[in-house]
């Protein structure tokens, strides 16, 4: 089996194993699932599709998305130069989830993988390729055990093929996601990983590692946050920082911006957005300790291991 | 007085008569005010400041904003090659209104005119100016007597000036409120005007009468919609709908995403976002017939005078 392959097939799995685990979490939800083609013609992918499963108005889970995707194309200039490689053929896979919890007790999560290769011709060997992704945690109030407990998860993942990683992917993570005009951070940050191009197998194995430590991670927070009791003020907080987390996925987040300019699927690229915001003019400070402590860490990033 | 005094004084008239029409209108609410200071560091802005006035919760207006601001600099280098000009000092002030009301059966609405003069020195006269600005508005069912009466009040602003204004700026408002990925337009359009540098006595009556149009326009399709009842099923419809009022303003609106960019002041920028919005993966098609029309006429504009 080639790289491509192998990672397909590991993205495939780590999808369904998301939903499974997700569907347990929420108890009652059943996630929907769409088969979908890439619909070629606006956008350097030619041919490929992907699956997309997403959960809305579940017991736990008030939106949920995991998608899988496999497309390939070739590439345009402009994509090349900024890769370094000639305008060449590529093909490409990753797997996407975003969770967006009912209670503003849970925190809302993110994590993606993909790879990435180019080759001069359908049977040439790859000329260069890519592995990225990461995770990260966003909460509405500043619960400092799941902060430490899902970066713990992460940097295990990370200590186990170099220890330069987890400090490296950590600040890639606070510096990628953050919501520039507000000065603060999306979350409480996680690990982001965007140009491995060495040593393809290993960084494979570490691909799979944060693949698995997120799906620890996340899940033991919802266990641990799930029954906690919440009020309106409570949801109301959580709507207006939600709208902070639209505005971040559609002013910066690349791989949003990314997809919609190369005609990706709309519904699939958009699957991250939550499922009810607000936006208000010039809200007051929140008076919650927990919300405040958030607020802090939003504008001064922390160290959690 | 110059131009710029004159420009200044009407925008800061306008804003206090549009806030006075809307007031009535709402029967109930009362407009807050900030007057805020630039901050400067960010953008080319050395000096100036604003006055936001603001109402959330009305009874007819669930968040409506007009904000007036007059700011003054230096040109970055960027900016001043995209504008054609050298590197010199601006002065700049415009009045902006986003009305978002309650009920989905009366449409949101936009309004905003601006003038920016360059010129190299304190005391030498301007080497460049511009009018700019529009209205246009965004029903969430379609409703062919509000688009002709807003159109018609319009067009009847840009006869009066040049009979050429009125495709011309109607073309270029369809062409700019495009949420390209949805492949729909943002409303049914309207006026919009972006380049008036010649003859800057015959631009600011233009865009005078622009701003009566608007503030005639926009009143008369409230009082006509204010009082039509409307279901839970239509207001789920209006925050779908206010997701891609979203979409457009974080992804494509120029004066949002150079607002952000240059350090301007995050709540008045931000004003024109929707209240409450939701974002579904992908909905079913609307079953309301005006909700469906609606649709066809923001993939394809229509001529409505």
């Amino acid at each position: 089996m080639t790289m491509l392959d192998r990672a397909r097939a590991y993205f495939r799995d780590l999808q369904a194993r998301l939903v499974d685990r997700l569907q347990a979490l929420d108890g009652g939800a059943s996630f929907g699932e769409d088969l979908w083609d890439h619909r070629p013609g606006r956008g350097p992918a030619e041919s490929g599709g992907g699956r997309s499963r997403v959960v809305q108005n579940g017991a736990v889970f008030e939106k949920a998305g995991v998608n899988f995707s496999s497309v390939a194309g070739t590439l345009g200039p402009r994509i090349a130069a900024r890769l370094g490689v000639p305008p060449a053929a590529f093909r490409a896979s990753g797997v996407s989830a975003v969770i967006h919890p009912k209670s503003p007790r849970v925190p809302t999560a993110h994590m993606n993988l993909r790879y990435l290769e180019v080759r001069t011709g359908d049977d040439a060997p790859p000329l260069r390729s890519w592995f990225g992704g990461g995770a990260d945690l966003t909460p509405y109030f500043l619960e400092e055990d799941d902060a430490r407990s899902f970066h713990a998860h992460l940097r295990r993942a990370c200590d186990r093929h170099d220890p330069a990683f987890y400090p490296r992917f950590k600040k890639a993570c606070d510096d990628y996601f953050r919501v520039t005009h507000r000065d603060e951070g999306r979350g409480v940050g996680g690990i982001f990983f965007d140009d491995l191009t060495e040593r393809p197998e290993e960084t494979f194995a570490f691909a799979r590692d944060a693949g698995e430590a997120f799906l620890l991670a996340y899940p033991e927070i919802v266990e641990r946050r799930g029954g906690e009791p919440y009020g309106e003020a409570d949801r109301a907080w959580q709507l207006l920082r939600r709208g902070r987390y639209v505005e971040f996925n559609l002013v910066y987040d690349r791989g949003t911006l990314f997809g919609l300019e190369t005609g990706g699927r709309v519904e699939s690229i958009l699957m991250s957005l939550p499922p009810l915001v607000s936006w208000a003019y010039d809200p007051p400070p929140p008076q919650d300790p927990k919300a405040r402590a958030l607020l802090e860490v939003l504008r001064e990033p922390r160290e959690w291991t």
